[in-house]
């Protein structure tokens, strides 16, 4: 795809493959108004077509009629990629949009490389980068967390922040600057340490909202929950009775769950997806149980979260042990964490206030302590998405550009221990920082960077 | 779904379900545009929208944004349906779609039903119910052919001349009725013979149309080809020769092909679809064989064409005139044509001339006579299509009450040999078969007939 080339009229469906009662085709570039009118009849609505009005017009083939269609023309830069537009609305039918798309490309349209339309926008100013790069997530959104992060980040919610951030490092860089262009010594002496007290602070901020990229990652792709345990804990009878349905085969004895059992359901609008594992064991014979308990292993090393089950009627066993052994081992230190559910409940009876430290007590019989598991896997994400006051950081892009940009800025730290503050390194640093984060906008952002960003876009988007 | 309540107002999205870049719901009925009033924002803008005019609004559910999209309001009858009608076109995310039909219940509207956008065209007068049947056949046409049938019908083509025709026998029977009500004997007497031949006539045009039912199945749904013939005459060669593509397996030894094989192809805006079978035996003594034959019998048995392939560098075969007969049983007196293939005509030397009046003469390898073989698959309906002055016939509701029609007309000719020719009983016949012809239209059909049309649409259409 060329990038700069918005020289030439682009085409695409922007309804998704299949029939349907209504699709839609695009057009957009200096040409669109008059490749729609070599095949929308009749000629004369289209001399001068009022934008924004619906026309009912027909799709014709020479002098046969494809279809009864209608079509909006969209004047630039009032229209979503700021060059003029026509929406053509016709039947959903193969034929009928491949026909039109071949009308199109004959009076001299180009057929639209992936995320096309969503980079004119871009390059005619319509959206910055990090703003265009949401809209695949929108239309990607299954739930309401996720529609929820897309949705501030196409309104601009990411983009305000992250130019806020870089209008305080222009500010520190102007200090500098002036500092340096004093020639004749006539300012005060430079207080370093306030200057530094302000980049710090600076630095804060942008830590904290990179720090909310493992909530934005879950939100966007997520929750991974492993469940893990001593064989027979009833991992798979609790995977059950939170989803609600019989997904993975129980039964009443140890080792029933081989193969890892995988589900997804939405709680609360987040998107959590469940891996019920085969039970820990100190010693596995077997071959199919070896092969089972490495899938174990793998599921709770990538998991966000491991709920770690234990049967709560019997005594601690050396199997609860490893698998605690094990779960600690893939919790501590990491950003997963570890939930304890002490299962079977039902089968205590004076005990369960006594054990109830020990983790959430759960009885998958009766139902009981099922909801606050659910409440449990989802309070991290929870917290930060009601309490949070700044956007949402879901691109691994935008993370590493913000960890780049406070790395940078960490290192002024060391500048001070020198013996004259050295105004043109820490200058320096600064604009390197604020590069990074005018890398997100797109301010600064190459061809293949943005050719790398649309590649994910589907066609007509 | 309650035929005659279109006092509600009904929401669906109308594109095809999955990820796009815009995804359109529709809203139809009286309340359609207060529905839409009350979660799209601003409020101003819906006060009195003007017709016709793409409004760029949010959709709020309570304060919350869930999406910036476009809306069109059409005052009814200006509308697809005749009713007051709302399209709103947003991002086309899962999330997004179900919030806004969510919205919508909420306000009051129901779920439509399937095609019950296009059963209110019909029963608000937009369109008659041959019109309307044609929507779903023009939004599932793939070719070029099943296109052009479909918008034809849509368009009133056939709608037309069955008007026409049911106007001629009203004609026919006013002149019964005029001479039923001349109690006094004014007029002078019934010219019997010339009635009969203009009801004849009718007759003759109502066969007309409705033979053209076969072609139109075949436009509709494909030309089912069986291609079959004595083992190793070279089938599968000839079938992977008409893709152009290696479909089938193919090897020097005789009983390669087994099972049968599947495949379609475009021929000249045709959709064609190609059976390959396994080659007829005279002694089958292996299971796996008989299983194989017993579907070539039954791919012959449905055919619409069968291409008959002779190895013709070998003499006729006992394996051939097997191949030969059952073929013929297929083919002889039903409506499915026999096509002779020559096969391997790169063997013969002299000879090609001399068996050129025993079929079509072809060699794969060298591709002779491919496109001969494809021109007379296709012969049948492009001869009709293209030479036709009437409408095609593409449903089996439509066939049966043209033949009905006509049945009911030729009853007609029976009433000739009585003494007194029948008034009463000859108007009894044409008005059972105007009748039939209304029952196309959709005059006078009944709630069921109805519903059961309208169930084979998807919802949204």
């Amino acid at each position: 795809m060329p990038i700069a080339d918005t020289g030439s009229t682009i085409v695409a469906p922007c309804t998704p493959p299949g029939a349907g009662a209504i699709a839609i085709l695009r057009l957009s570039g200096p040409r669109a108004f008059a490749i729609a009118a070599s095949f929308l009849k009749p000629v004369r609505s289209l001399k001068n077509p009022r934008p924004r009005m619906a026309y009912m017009l027909s799709v014709t083939d020479g002098k046969k009629l494809v279809d009864k269609a209608v079509a909006l023309f969209y004047k630039g830069p009032k229209s979503y990629t700021g060059e003029d537009t026509v929406e053509i609305f016709c039947h959903g039918s193969p034929y009928i949009i491949r026909s039109i798309l071949n009308l199109s490309i004959k009076a001299g349209a180009s057929p639209a490389g992936p995320g096309e339309f969503t980079m004119r926008a871009f390059l005619k100013g319509k959206l910055d980068l990090a703003q265009a790069e949401a809209v695949n997530d929108l239309i990607a959104s299954q739930t309401r967390s996720a529609h929820r992060a897309a949705l501030s980040q196409v309104e601009g919610s990411l983009s305000k922040q992250v130019a806020g951030l870089k209008g305080k490092l222009v500010n520190l860089l102007a200090r500098l600057e002036a500092r340096l262009d004093d020639s004749y010594g006539d300012m005060p002496p430079f207080g370093v340490r306030q200057f530094l007290a302000k980049a710090n602070s600076v630095t804060a901020e942008i830590r904290k909202l990179s720090n909310g990229f493992e909530n934005g990652r879950r939100v966007k792709e997520g929750i991974k929950v492993a469940i893990a345990g001593a064989p027979n804990s009833g991992k798979s009878s609790l995977l059950n009775a939170i989803l609600g349905y019989p997904r993975a085969i129980v039964s009443p004895a140890a080792g029933t769950t081989r193969d890892t059992v995988e589900a997804g359901l939405e709680i609360d609008g987040f998107e959590v997806n469940f891996t019920d594992t085969a039970g820990l064991k100190v010693r596995t014979p077997d071959s199919i149980e070896r092969q089972g308990i490495n899938r174990t292993m793998a599921a709770m090393g990538t998991a966000d979260i491991i709920l770690l089950v234990k049967d709560a009627s019997i005594a601690q066993s050396p199997m609860d042990r490893l698998a605690l052994e094990t779960a600690l081992k893939n919790t501590g230190g990491k950003t997963a964490r570890l939930i304890r559910i002490l299962n079977k409940s039902d089968l205590l009876t004076g005990k369960v206030k006594k054990i109830k430290k020990g983790g959430l007590v759960v009885s998958c019989k009766t139902g009981l302590g099922l909801s606050g598991v659910k409440r449990a896997i989802i309070s991290g994400e929870k917290k930060y998405f009601t309490a949070r006051t700044t956007a949402l950081v879901t691109s691994a892009r935008h993370f590493e550009a913000l960890s780049l940009a406070a790395g940078e800025l960490e290192k002024l730290r060391g500048l001070k221990r020198r013996p004259a503050f050295p105004l043109e390194l820490a200058a320096e640093h600064i604009r390197g920082a604020a590069s990074r984060l005018s890398s997100i906008l797109g301010e600064t952002a190459p061809d293949e960077i943005l050719a790398d960003i649309f590649k994910n876009f589907c066609v007509g988007k």
